[in-house]
């Protein structure tokens, strides 16, 4: 099968309890695509500007990651900048600087077209509408969302959700979408909206995957070091559809499982490091050894 | 083997967004030995006044609760007042009236003595200590506390800490006992204090079980409607030594496991009603059912 990854490839400064980072590369794209290449050849759509280093750009092709969908452009790449505090669920974003990404309005490629899956990562729900509307006929399409779009164009946002199968969204943002506490019943609201599956992501809680008559937990690693955790979320989906490409699977329960737990599988080792660092070390057999600790810590 | 119970037994009145009940019975000591008792017959050792309902005692003995322990005394019983908001894991103290509470010093009925597991439900630490001793020769001894001993009798905290084998905690009191943000660092610090065993309950998102090379985890059965969620942690802890009780079974890591699993069970149940009414209606195939669902639920 086939997997495109739409969304953002950026310039993160980053600081947490461990450290500070300046510029190094991040962004909802790079995360899930590079988790995602541990399965499959997943093809990226995102811009970036003349200064984005060629270094990661080779990284990307040496983890067969498709990149014709990433687009050059003169100007500076997107630059985002957090911080985190003792607690990883909280951080709070200092400064986001749009740059390239302000005009990013991307025709697909036309090998693109035919994806069979389709990850529409955190970016303006119009634009999720617009890139979807290029691709043929899809098998799957997955999408992420931030309070951003929740609270500024929330109808264009379930305009979107309305045609997608999977929705990835953090315990916050499911309950602010559904105004409800509880997140089986937020969920249960999000299923009536069009997708016959939603992960809540809840951060060092692990995640919970709801679909009709369907419910399966998966716990995140318990890790002492938790270095940075941008892009947990992101990886989480890259694992996640990565692996259901990978075993052309779309409604396979027993799948679907897998996938969640291979989604906390690459959550759990990016958050080890700061940005993308442990990517570069990161090799197949540490995946299925901590896949197998994974059943180990819930298995009785 | 056998189980004393030491905890309190009250009247609670209790407000959640699903309503207020007054002066209902509540007490870690009656939760945990409620739950307890679909494993084993647990001995418990509490007070009461005068007014305390007759019929909840007969409970206790049709639920073959060793009553021995439970003093009635001339007076009122302890009264905990308490309000839930929307979130199930946030709740604030109202009123706590001791009464003949004030005065707990039990000593325990000689049938007790030989304890093989004793536990200590959350009260003052020096009482759990003065209980602890009366107890000849327990195989295992496991406490709970809560944020006002820790931040008022720390260092008798840590006293009874050293004496015990597991320790049952919420992640906010294992936090702020260790003054460390992450629970695995924070797990980690309190076995080197003397129990063999940490049980950190994190309410919705469920419970973390660590030892020397051993972890465990299990989730919380997602509950649509958490009516009332006093009682959970206690039920939990019931749960679990009680099933521990009646599998003999003290350091068996697959038992300690399943005893995780019956604990999240109890503790399941009991927050889908006021106070201690789901009990009454709970039937033991009850339990062995949600069992088999938190093996689906995770299963992969």
């Amino acid at each position: 099968m086939s997997l495109i990854i739409v969304g953002s490839v950026a310039f993160d400064t980053i600081e947490t309890p461990y450290g500070r980072r300046e510029k190094i590369v991040g962004g909802s794209g790079t995360y899930c695509s590079l988790s995602a290449s541990f399965f499959t050849q997943p093809e990226i759509v995102a811009v970036v500007g003349e200064d984005f280093p060629k270094e990661t750009i080779e990284f990307f092709k040496n983890r067969r990651i498709d990149i014709r969908g990433l687009e050059i452009r003169p100007g500076k790449t997107f630059h985002w900048e957090a911080r985190y505090g003792d607690d990883p669920n909280q951080r709070s974003t200092i400064r986001t600087e749009l740059n390239v990404f302000q005009d990013f309005k991307p025709l697909l490629p036309p090998g693109y077209r035919q994806a069979d899956i389709v990850f529409l990562a955190n970016i303006d729900p119009d634009l999720q509408d617009d890139i979807l509307a290029q691709v043929q006929k899809p098998k799957l399409v997955a999408m992420d969302t931030m309070n951003l779009w929740i609270n500024t164009k929330p109808d264009s946002l379930l305009k979107v959700l309305e045609k997608v199968n999977i929705y990835f969204a953090n315990d916050e943002e499911v309950r602010m979408l559904t105004k409800e506490t509880n997140l089986v019943k937020a969920g249960n609201k999000i299923l009536k909206r069009g997708p016959s599956l939603v992960v809540i992501k809840k951060g060092e809680h692990g995640a919970l995957v709801l679909g009709e008559d369907f419910v399966f937990g998966v716990l995140a690693y318990p890790c002492k070091e938790v270095v940075d955790p941008t892009g947990a979320g992101d990886s989480f989906a890259g694992g996640f559809l990565g692996y259901l490409d990978k075993v052309r699977a779309i409604n396979d329960k027993n799948e679907i499982r897998k996938a969640s737990v291979y989604g906390s599988v690459l959550a759990s080792y990016v958050i080890e490091d700061f940005g993308i660092e442990r990517f570069k070390s990161l090799t197949q057999q540490d995946v299925e050894d901590r896949f197998s600790d994974f059943k180990k810590l819930v298995s009785f």
